[in-house]
Formats: structure tokens, C-alpha cells, sequence
């Protein structure tokens, strides 16, 4: 007999089935037993008549069943399955659980889930999370090839850092150092001119930093993309809106279930505000009475102007573009009218920062000009620059967090928990 | 004016058309030039009549032009474009290219071109590798999702090698020494028992391995499958003969043009030989009076088993079953029938190793017995062994390594070829 799925159940009623998954609930009433089995799709009510058998049961076993679904309203998936054999695939070897995966409620602190993540995991709305994750990774690449754009896998071990020396880890390689990539941002750029064109790359990014906080990994999921012969930041940002839009649908699409667990319902998506920076931090000034950082604005300038944005445009997303070139990497392309400003842009979804985006300087004598102004020697981006001697087209691009619109999406309170291993200062295992 | 790919131009006879690339190649007649354009889909013979223009271009600027497209049966893509606007985008800044892009042969060796990758990549032929490697990992997608695989993303930062410490780079992680992953291995099966039940990753793997050869890599991109509740090792070859099938079928659809310029045609694949290793080691002894090491057979066994396979059973590919249980790692499940060896396989295409799979032991006792057995501590394994305490379900799976199968697919000599930026004993940059 072929398995079946048990969100396919309903359809299968009076039918025998053979079933696979794990022992999530137990009613024992002596001679019978209620037993809920869990699989990756769903969770379903046996009944299970062997005495010898329901003593030898314990929870989360993996087990095989073969059965007849009946009609019961009242069970989940509105069916329950008369058990005719059960065998044990996988036992036990535990004496306790370390947290209940049964309950509405997990009566665990998140360090504690995240020692014993795969336990965790069991949970169906734990796992929920990256049935989401897992779609917004698809849509993003469905999106970008439906646009010519190509995938590309580049290094993690690189000779130099993007923006400086801070902030990475060292590699012991052979006889020399080495460190993590911060980000694919030269290789992504240099794939642009070497001819692809358009690129995007879903790989992991590190950064050294040292702070432990709900939305900081230091290993993490990096969406990136970077466009080849754009006419400036504002193709980036129509992209990326469109984007945005299409991975809202997709998720409509394919997790309706899993987004009513979270009780989200995704916004519609009006046309997204490219706000400059300036002006924005005058609109926090005079409307919040909030004052900014130096060419930037805070966490709480985040939240207090997307609430802003939210009132005046019904928008849950609002670009704030034009950032100082002092803040802004050394690639960065100085904006046409506003002079020390970039044509860059972050995107800002329901009071947080989701993606760092903008034009790349393309031009040879232009970049290497610009490293020497941001106080670097062009020699240690040799490999880098030698890119741009060849004929660059303009370019930009754009990068996206995986773990934090994620948790963003669902409203999720740590970063944490939008992703499966975390890596932060304290934690290296599981 | 909306950008046309030059593929698309044929179609476009007689129409005004405004295109973006590079200056592949240039004949000049003093006032007018064949100039050919290349963008990411095809080259193109444009004529300029700009005397004052044509003397300033030089090969591989970036440009966009508008202008009139026209029949010419002589020209490339049949069609030839009379230029009415040009304008340069991307400038150049070199004396000299550090070798031809435009010439049938690349007058460079292969550590030249990969010292200039992004030149390199330049020529339609370098980059075509990437167009197919982009859809391998595409079809490697969208066959296990058809199956219901989860896609996840595991830590490449790691508290642990997964067999043993050796061949692992290490990582200084704040205070704390780490490594980095040599596999998903622990992750994957983690994941299986965490309730996902069939993942897939692709991710970079890394072996800190001291040989340079034209075959190893030490970053690479593993293609890594693994599947819960299944019945044996068999269910793994079926899965990994099915998508062999489907890749190929996928490559046909996508990459036909990109095949043709390496000459390949994809083998029609008959039902895959699945044939355990003593037979094979007796068979290279009496065909080919072939010794193979212990446990094994070499790079020349490969070879010639291939041959044999092809002859015997018109396969190019040919599984290799039931490796001895002192050759494979400790997680690796027993054989039912034939002592000391394993539910395990290599899959070899055209005389190479792809892939190495098997059947992973599931029982919590049993896998911690193996590990004692294998020398090793199971307290250094506790947030491995820990997921096996609570049920989890017999099941494998296997890994295919991108540049190998790649390379392979094209027949190319060197893995640094189906590698954007290789990383190797000598090399890592650019």
C-alpha cells in the first residue's frame, strides 16, 4: 500500500490507508486507546484496540499504521482511522521530555527550545515557521528568474572584507588567514560585469559583531541581488516592490494554513513611499518631536515613522532613500542633486529595516577615488577593481535578510526563532 | 524605448529595437564599422556609421544602442542592426585584455583565466557552464519539492566535525574555537527526525583536504537529500534515479543551445545497474586482471567499471551497493544480509564518483554502540545523538557535489571550470 499524507485524509473516507508519523497525544482507556498521530502535513485520531500495543506506546515514537478512516466531526480533519496493524519504526529513549510538545502552550524559556531544537521543532507551529521561510526563499527565486535573472554561488571564504576589516571572522586556511564573506557584495557586482548581467545569490553572510540581540545573527540567510544596466536606484526599488507584492500572493498561495496559525493576515500592498532621509528625519522632528542620528534614524525613529507612514499612505512598507555618503559604503553612487547623498535605500516593513539597498558607483577612476577618500588602499581591492576596467554597465542591487522577514512576517518576538540553528555569541550548538 | 534581448531580434525584422551589452568584437572600415554587440543572450552585428564614435571605442565597453534591425543571412542570429544612437555606459581603463575573449580558443592557461575570472566569464562558452549549473540546482528544486521536500538551511559555523576532526578549517569564533560544517550531515538527518521528515539543502560544504587536484575543491556547493520512513537504501537509488532522469529531461528543455556549444548530448537512461562492491572488485579482477584496494575500488577502477557497465548494460551510470561498514561513517546502517557491510551507495557517471549515499542507523542505542565502536566519544556527539532519543524514523539519504556533476555533465577537465571562484591549497582570490 502506498502511504498517504494525513491533510489528504478527508477525502479518503471508508477507505484503508497506511499511514506514517510520529505519537503526538495519548487517551488510554485500558482496553482501547485514542492515539493522535502527527506527520509533516497534519494530525489525526486513531483508535487503537490491542491492549499489548497501547502499553508498549509512548509519546513521539515513530510509527507505521494501517487502517480505515471513518467520518468522526468532532476529531481533527473531521475523520478518525480504526487502526488495523501498528508497528514501531523508531522508539524512545528518554525518560522525560524536556518540554511539552502537546500543549497549547510550550513551558519553555527560548534558550531552553533552542538547546534542544530538533525536540522543538515537533511542534507543528514551530515548524510552521520555516514551511513560510522555505516559500519565501521560492517566490524570491520564482520572481528573479521570471526577470532573466541568474543564480550564482560564490565564496564564504574571501581574503578581505566588503567595507573594512571590522566585524569579520578569521579562517585558519592552510598557512594563511582567511575570513567569512560578510556578504557576496564585490562578487555579486563582478558577476554583473562579467556578463550576467542580473544575479542573485540566497547564501550565508557572517558578521563578527558582538552584540546579542532579538534581531542580530551572526550567521545568517542573505537574499541578494544586483541588476545590471539600470538607469538609476529607482529600478531597484520597483523591483523590489514588485517583489514584495508577488511573495505576499505566493505565500497566500501556498501556506494559507500555516499564516492562520500565526493569525496574520498579509496587507495588500498600495504603492510603497520612496521618502528621502532628510526629509524624513524633519517628519519625525516636527511630527513625534523625535530627533535623529546623524544621517540616519534610530529604532524607534523606525517604528514612529512607519506608524506615520501607515496613517498618511495606508502603507505597512515605506523606502527612505538618499542616505549620506558618510553612512554608505564606498560603492556607493552619489546621488545627481543632493550633494554628499547616495542613491540608496532602505526598506523599512512595520517599524523595521528589511533591506539596504542602492546604485553602485560603476566606474573605474570613479570607485578607486572613492576608496582612497574612505581612507582604504585600492591595492587590497585589487581583485575587486579590476572588474571595473572592463567595461562595468551601471549597476545595483539589493539585500534582503531571510531569518528577519520572516520574522517580520509572522510577528515573531526574536530573530531566534525564525531561524533553525542559530548562531549567536553564546550559542554554537546543536 | 523597451530593452530587447539579442536572442529575441530574428523576430524583430524591420523594427526599431534599443539594446544594452558589451563591444565583443570590432572591424573597422574608417567611416563605418561591424561592431558586435554581446549581451547575456546572444551577439549581434550592429553598423555604425559615426566616424567620430567609432574611433572611440574599444572591445568590451558597455553600451546601449537604438537603432534599425535588418535581415543579413551572413550575420549572427540572421539579423543585422543599422545604429542610429550609441552611447557609452561602462568605460574601459586597460592597455591590454590579460587574454582574448573574443578569438575561438583562449590563448591563457586555466590559472590565468581564473586569476581574471571575471574577464573570463566574459566569453559565452565560460559562462554557458553557469547557465547549466544554474539549472542543476533548479531541477534538484523542483524534483524534491514535487516530492514534498522541505528546503532548510543548516550552520556552516559548527561545534564539531561529522566524521572525526580531521580535514576541518577552523573558525575563531569570539572567545571559543569552531569549524567549519564538512557537510549537513548531522543537520539533515536532525531535521528529518525533527518532523520535516524529507529535506534538502544546497549549501556550501567545506574540506580542509591538503591534495590539489583537478577533482577536489576545498569549498563547495553539496546538493544534500534526506528522506524519512523509508523502506531501505533502494528507496534513496530510486529517488536519485528519478532525478537523474528528470535533470536530464530538464537540461534538454532549458539548455539546448548551451549543450550544443560543448558538443554533449544527454544519454537516454535506461534502469541504473545496481551492483554491490565484492562483485564489482571480482569483475575488474577477471575482465581487466584490475586489483582494487580494501573496502574500494580506485580512480582507475572507476574508469574501467564504467566501461564494463556500458558495454554490459548500455548505462552510463551505475550504482555501486553494499560498501563495507569499516569504509563508511559510523552512522552508516548495517546490511541485513551480508556481514560487515553497509546499507550504502556511490553512484558513478562516465567513470566518476557523483554521489555517496545510504541508509542511516535510526536506533538510538545502535548508532551510539557504532560510535564507541568507531573509537570516538558519543558525549562529543550529545546534540546529534540527542535528536535519536525520541523517536526517529528509519531513513537516508545522499549528497551530489555541484561542480562535479557539473564538470562531469560537460566533460571538462577541471573542477575549477564549473567553479565561479574556486578555493584551493593556493588559491583564494580573487
Amino acid at each position: 500500500m502506498k502511504r498517504v499524507w494525513i491533510r489528504e485524509l478527508a477525502e479518503k473516507k471508508e477507505q484503508e490507508v497506511l499511514l506514517k508519523g510520529w505519537i503526538y497525544k495519548m487517551k488510554s482507556f485500558g482496553k482501547f486507546a485514542f492515539v493522535f498521530l502527527r506527520d509533516k502535513t497534519g494530525i489525526v485520531q486513531l483508535v487503537v484496540e490491542d491492549e499489548e500495543l497501547i502499553k508498549e506506546l509512548k509519546l513521539e515514537m515513530a510509527v507505521t499504521i494501517e487502517g480505515t478512516v471513518f467520518k468522526n466531526e468532532r476529531a481533527p480533519e473531521g475523520v478518525e482511522i480504526r487502526v488495523r496493524t501498528m508497528e514501531i519504526l523508531g522508539k524512545t529513549y528518554y525518560e522525560l521530555l524536556p518540554f511539552s510538545i502537546n500543549q497549547r502552550e510550550i513551558n519553555a524559556a527560548l534558550e531552553t527550545q533552542l538547546d534542544h531544537r530538533t525536540i522543538g521543532l515537533r511542534r507543528p507551529d514551530k515548524r510552521a515557521v520555516f514551511k513560510i521561510q522555505g516559500e519565501i526563499v521560492e517566490a524570491f527565486r520564482t520572481y528573479l528568474r521570471g526577470y532573466g535573472f541568474s543564480e550564482i554561488h560564490t565564496p564564504k571564504i574571501v581574503a578581505s572584507g566588503t567595507e573594512g576589516g571590522s566585524e569579520l571572522f578569521t579562517v585558519n586556511y592552510f598557512e594563511t588567514r582567511a575570513f567569512l564573506a560578510q556578504s557576496p557584495q564585490f562578487y555579486k557586482q563582478m558577476m554583473v560585469g562579467a556578463g550576467f548581467e542580473s544575479v542573485f545569490e540566497v547564501g550565508h553572510a557572517y558578521r563578527a559583531e558582538l552584540h546579542n540581540t532579538w534581531r542580530h545573527l551572526n550567521e545568517y540567510v542573505s537574499l541578494d541581488v544586483e541588476m545590471g544596466f539600470i538607469e538609476d536606484e529607482n529600478d531597484l526599488m520597483d523591483l523590489e516592490e514588485g517583489f514584495m507584492r508577488f511573495l505576499f500572493q505566493h505565500l497566500n498561495n501556498t501556506c494559507s494554513r500555516e499564516l492562520e496559525m500565526f493569525g496574520i493576515v498579509l496587507p495588500e500592498i498600495p504603492k510603497i513611499p520612496r521618502i528621502p532621509l532628510g526629509e524624513v528625519q524633519r517628519i519625525l522632528l516636527e511630527e513625534y518631536d523625535k530627533k535623529s542620528p546623524i544621517g540616519n534614524i534610530d529604532a524607534e525613529g523606525e517604528i514612529l515613522f512607519s506608524k506615520y507612514v501607515k496613517e498618511k499612505y495606508q502603507s505597512d512598507f515605506v523606502f527612505l532613500t538618499k542616505y549620506p555618503a558618510a553612512k554608505r559604503p564606498m560603492y556607493a553612487m552619489p546621488d545627481d542633486e543632493l550633494i554628499g547623498m547616495t542613491k540608496s535605500f532602505d526598506l523599512i516593513y512595520k517599524g523595521l529595516e528589511i533591506t539596504t539597498g542602492g546604485q553602485r558607483i560603476h566606474d573605474y577612476e570613479m570607485l578607486k577615488q572613492n576608496i582612497i577618500k574612505f581612507g582604504a588602499n585600492p591595492d587590497d581591492f585589487d581583485f575587486y577593481l579590476e572588474s571595473f576596467k572592463y567595461g562595468m554597465p551601471p549597476h545595483g542591487g539589493f539585500a534582503i535578510g531571510l531569518e528577519r522577514i520572516t520574522m517580520k512576517i509572522l510577528d515573531l518576538e526574536n530573530i531566534r526563532e525564525s531561524t533553525l540553528f542559530p548562531r549567536d555569541l553564546n550559542r554554537i550548538v546543536p
